[in-house]
């Protein structure tokens, strides 16, 4: 699902071992979450929910989604929401005081759906490829 | 320094015991590097940068930099791109293959700051407060 989608394309290797080991970390480290929506016993979407730490805000926990995926043939049918609104009860139980992610300004559906689900546009989200 | 912005001045409780308590837990966390900047003795400036394990781009850690503040009074004397700079080496040190951060769609000299250190501003930072 991470291959199979007009960004992802061109920077994934399907069956490359890398996943394999980024996994174990991830499954190791207590803050992470990874999450699969699951229909008809098939995987149908993930997320990734991280909790962090910090100072600001009097010492909330932030909790940030990254690789929010649904699969292609299914789209529409309200799975992303499910997971999302999954992730954010998730967050609300693990202390989080607020969630938040990046999407690529050119994903416009994307920032719709994540404002139907409550999120506002407040950011700009910068990066730097390293 | 988190009270002392025009943001964070709303948000923020010095002196509230939250702030310890969030330490603790930061120092705790091998993936978090709460780093400060001296001059003279004196902390001018901090920032906290979290290293986060991910299947997406072949199991790419990312690096996400929080809470970036300079000393009011020392703008300008290039503390935050020293800081940043610092922060950058660090997460390639670290492994990470992107950095990424959010500033509020507000704070211009922000965004201009860190272009000028390589961002780019090609994201849209989404927020729920739960």
């Amino acid at each position: 699902m991470l291959a199979d989608d007009p960004l992802g394309a061109g920077r994934e290797r399907p069956g490359d071992p890398g996943y394999v080991a980024a996994f174990e970390e991830v499954e190791r480290d207590p803050r992470q979450v990874l999450a699969v929506a699951v229909l008809d016993g098939e995987v149908v979407g993930t997320l990734q929910l991280t909790c962090t730490p910090g100072l600001s805000r009097v010492g909330m926990v932030r909790g940030t989604i990254e690789a929010v995926r649904v699969r292609g043939d299914l789209r529409g049918r309200r799975i992303g929401e499910a997971l999302v609104g999954w992730a954010l009860e998730e967050a609300r139980r693990r202390g989080c005081g607020v969630v938040q992610l990046t999407t690529d300004a050119s994903r416009v559906d994307a920032h719709r759906f994540y404002e139907r689900l409550g999120f506002s546009a407040s950011h700009v989200g910068m990066k730097l490829a390293l």
